[in-house]
């Protein structure tokens, strides 16, 4: 399966708007856990079934609903059909290749965007897709696959004092956004510093494997900047939203989440530079350690090589050769090795080949 | 011929607005399928002409006319004539090189763009020019040849419901345009998967014919991003359009073909951008590999170049020689030569040629 | 003389605005050619000077004056005072490297662009200036040289039918504007074809000829972009003009100049990636032939250089040398020899050196 | 640690707006500064406390509090509670990978950036953020740690004439910006000036240190655009605030300040593109040199192998070899040689190798 | 000093707005022309002091004062307080590293830009700064160093007809920009020839030296784009200024500099690319040498290291080696020889390498 695009092909021949996971089936059962919560009580349950919120749901208290796995089709349908959503929206949701976006309805906003997680030992990213619907008095993450970011969420809703902003059900959808992203720029830092940490190698001990790293490193740079560009547009989007249920105290907060974007769309598009760069210098180095090979190889070969011819003319049988039966033969002969090896050294010298 | 540009020279001399096909004509006799339905009744034929779409025509129904072979140019005219284009729109209708656009006329939309076609085996991709005409309760679309990928939209109409959004003409049009945008999804997606493939072979065994399948794969892309990119623009023109034949309700599905083919784009640009990286890897692997071929080579010649000169000295005939006949000669010459080569080997281990 | 800019010292210490022909002069005599017709009659005559135009120019007809050579000052000067030329117009018109503009005057507009030539046979494009002026009922074309694209224009004039839209002077600008963007287009395609006949060389048989037709191309293909880019910017200049002397009943027709402007430009676009990957494929096909060199010198020098070195030990003459009277010693020479070139060449296979 | 992005781990599962230090402590103790001064008195005293800047604040004179640490939370809490902060400003002050910004709050302008320093004998630039915080009538500086570049402005605070407009907060936050960018300028010509000189060891003298040279100043350039590069917009946003503390007779001076960084940047992309070429044309050198290596290696062997085996015939042991008692065999072995040396070296010069 | 930056060390800790010198002071004495006429008289005068200009001004005439050195800052507060320049602006004047910009105030318009100098046989530019500041009938130009561009413009004045322009001084103030931006283009022009003429070099004698100049265009192209490119900026600016002194029928003209500056970048552009095809080019055909000469050695050392060695198994003493004594053996070797000559020319041939 191709890393950086998703065939369709499953919903080829199918009514657009039509339910059909696309991607990977990541678990075998949906888990739905619902936190309500108000300044005086916190109720903490793992749900059977989408009924049973709206049943439990109490007014005046804020209710997130996590699920975990969204491949089943029958839930997915419910909640659309109970948000009321416009066609194509759960499709989308659906589909886990759907570019990052921000949509608004009637009565809700929906986030969806890409959840990170870098394996430091296989040094591969990997993604999750996440939606994060908020309505008025609500928010619903959907996600993939059990294991997420936000247990710092859950842990400060536990210990939310009084006034706490988390009682806003729209800063609670920023807190989550917020946790995600902070995640992005732990990704690109982690992989920055495996990038930086590159560069000593690359001059003390450039082997054959430093390639293939430098390879990998760039491709999870491309991975990791089609997950986190987009979500550039996605808040401003948000930010411009007409139908927003961000209340506007809290634009502030979602400004930052802008800035957070972009620090780390700059970061990444350095350290891409930068691991361009690491191939270049790798290659002008392998070439000046070929011209290294070469000189020494030309340095023994371009002295020995003609004394091998002198030494050889000698050893010819000629009847007729006078200068084997000279006596300084063989003192004459050593003089003009060394005279050949004095003369090629110092033209080597010269050319600072040595 | 030119695969990126298509000369027009045909067209020289002509009057703009007069009608000549541009590109070859790919198959003998046009063929005209009409599928006329409503909610009551569906009615599949094929036509002898285009009279007969008119006379058969029943209020309230809506009628699909695909057209397969536009050579035709009685029949084109015919159809312009009826449609009362504009001029020049029928001239980009037959020339098959027309980049991708959207053209409003009084009582008609027309989209022209490539339908794709990917050969997995001669890894080619071939276009082939669809137009799309959509008018009140009409939607007629032109194609080169036989062969398309609507045969999901065609079963879909056969076993529509009542309450089918495909009684509306423009609904109608929208579907065709999502199997056409789903299909470029689709090829950039197996085109990516080959790009993705070769790198396992660029560590292990990078051959030769490495680099003309990178080449192929980067003209491929090529074509994909010319056929794909200016449909954004397309999309765009048509959601701002002010005759636009689309109601108001659908507009959010036009904009869910902008998300898709904006996610091609990407992973196009993408893709660009990796076989781009391949090429250079696979260059400094090259060489790496001739460092190495010149290291194997540079200590034989090393090691043994100065021996055979050392054998040679003895080799020769000089009367006067007086290590000749020195007893311990022989096993003297053994001991230097041995003596050479841990010296070198010493020297290249330090050198970290072995 | 350099080719992509044209000094204008001739012009220095000049008035802005005084008239001196910059670029070469390209034949001795200016030649005027005027066709002048309505729907009942045609006259086609060669005038002597500027103005005979004016005297037998007759109310309700269009005139089409095309002048051959702008190097005759005092004509173009008359020119200039003829039509109330602003200032410095009449200066581009005489600046053969004019960049491509429109310029609209109180009762005329003016169009400078390049007319383009292709020598097949020194595979070099060159360029003549064009400037065309229309008026209310006039089109006056100036060209370098004689020679150009007009042909079929001058056809369709001569059979053109009552109802023609040539008899409105507005069009025939338009007419010969298609004309010279067509030949953009056929230019393109040639060396598009040109660019892609290459890649079949590049693979089997990439002689050191092949550089520089690289090179070549990629020049002209800088030197098409120089003169078809520019364009672009003038149509629209030219459709959002307020003084535009074109009907708006032909602004579809000056659209589509701009779509096939736009399809120049991205071929010459893609084609300019394309030559680019030519010179990497091809430089990284050297190294590829100088690995493989490699490989054949250091197989023949690693198996035979050693073997040489044990056949000199052997021709040694010192007296004391008990190997050479063993009776087996030049049996087990041969098994040495056998066991060292077996043992290479199982060592280079492994390495995948054959 | 990443040089180019700091990981927010330590910030995770905190509430957003809470103050945590993103970055080192760069000092033990902060150090609370104060100058205040009118036209008439100045006072500059070490104050222990934030509180006493208060107490001691006399109207119609201008307070600038420069603090030297940010580690200190409790009194960075102070500070953002007695200015009213925005949520999350504080913790945008505490990051000292912030990317530089302007915001607006009710009272208050605040500008964070970075203040550079180089050290020439590492060749490395580091960075310390600045929070520079501007009231009607103060100004408040934050440094990460001591020593800045501040030093001019404070001499002319001190030296300041009755009609200086030092007077106004708002242009002494303006002078110091003043200072910062200025420091931006003196050490892109630094970094520039060593990239410039690299120009003629990369002819005469292309050691393999060179390339880690090469590398060590495009990294810091990285760096240099990383830290620069945002002010740009930093200075718009400043330009077009509502709430700007600026006055409008300011307006010049700041736009002083946005040609000052645009010169910059502009300079920092120049040197960019000339250390690329650098790296490039060291590359091309580099091979070169193997070029030349190649060149005696292969004269050399060319001339004396084909000669070592034509004095290799003659050593033959051969009981039949004719040439061995001829007389003059000697002697014609001597001619051969030497019209194969001239023979090649003729060769060789014809190929311009010699 | 770095050559695309100026430090401005020495205006740290001076009050923005006081005036230094930033770059070389280039001559020792203010030299100042002014030249005073109106359609009847004309005034040709070398001043001593400012005052003078004042003192002789008469109404209704246009003057302009050529000030050559700026270095004297007692001259250039007498200026500025003259002009009631605002702050900053002579500081701009004086900092001969200025961006090229367009400013102004309240009755003069000033224009600051480069006067570029070639130097053909160094093949070096050098830039000169230049402050035109026109008022309502005067322009006031100052220039760093004697020599200039202008004399066309002074032989125009002294030769004016009564109806000439030049009795507008913002006519006079176009004049001497027109002069300015002719002389861009005529520089590129001649860099623009010199990179063209080492097309040729490039295939027939790429010797060690091109890298080098190759390298000199490519840092003189940088140096022409940075003093060039701004001036498209500076002029926009100009004609989109509400202070603006030049009159709406001069508009013209302005436009006519801006189409000039556009030509010259874009002809900068198109040869930056062509100077890096050319060090591309090089590069490919260095190791299409090396290639070359590889393929020398290896045929030359594949041939003949075979055959020494099989002469160096018949030059070896054993005393049972029975082919010594073999009649036929001494032919045989030859017919191995010429054998294994032919097997590896053949060899080669087919791999194309002779």
């Amino acid at each position: 399966m191709a890393r950086f695009i998703k065939d369709r092909k499953a919903s080829k021949g199918q009514i657009p708007g039509s339910l059909i996971l696309i991607g990977r089936q990541k678990m075998d059962q949906s888990i739905l856990n619902l936190m309500e919560y108000n300044s005086k009580s916190l109720v903490e349950i793992e749900l059977k079934s989408i009924d049973e919120a709206i049943s439990t749901k109490s007014p005046g208290s804020v209710s997130w609903l996590n699920i975990y796995g969204i491949h089943d089709l029958d839930l997915m349908k419910q909640i659309g059909d109970l948000l009321e959503f416009q066609p194509l929206l759960m499709e989308d949701v659906l589909n886990t290749d759907q570019r990052p976006k921000f949509e608004e309805g009637p009565s809700y906003n929906v986030v969806i965007l890409k959840m990170l997680r870098y394996d430091e030992i296989e040094k591969k990213i990997s993604s999750e897709q996440l939606t994060l619907i908020l309505g008025k008095h609500y928010v619903l993450t959907l996600q993939e696959q059990l294991g997420d970011v936000f247990n710092p969420v859950r842990e400060r809703i536990r210990t939310a004092k009084k006034t706490s902003r988390l009682f806003d059900a729209d800063y609670l959808a920023y807190a989550l956004l917020d946790t995600i992203i902070d995640n992005y720029i732990q990704i690109t830092e982690t992989v920055g510093r495996d990038i930086e940490s590159l560069e000593e190698r690359l001059f003390s001990d450039p082997d054959k494997g430093l390639v293939q790293e430098i390879y990998t490193l760039k491709t999870e740079l491309s991975y990791l900047r089609k997950s986190v560009r987009p979500v550039k547009d996605l808040i401003r989007d948000l930010l411009k939203s007409e139908n927003s249920l961000f209340q506007e105290k809290y634009f502030h907060f979602l400004k930052d989440l802008d800035d957070l974007v972009t620090q780390a769309t700059e970061a990444i598009e350095l350290y891409s530079g930068m691991i361009s760069d690491h191939l270049n210098i790798y290659s002008t180095n392998v070439n000046n350690r070929i011209n290294e090979v070469m000189k020494v190889l030309t340095i023994f070969a371009s002295i020995f090589i003609p004394l091998t011819f002198l030494a050889g003319i000698y050893g010819m049988n000629f009847q007729y050769l006078p200068e084997l039966s000279f006596k300084y033969s063989y003192l004459i002969f050593w003089i003009v090795v060394i005279c050949v090896v004095v003369g090629l050294l110092i033209y080597f010298k010269r050319k600072k080949w040595l």
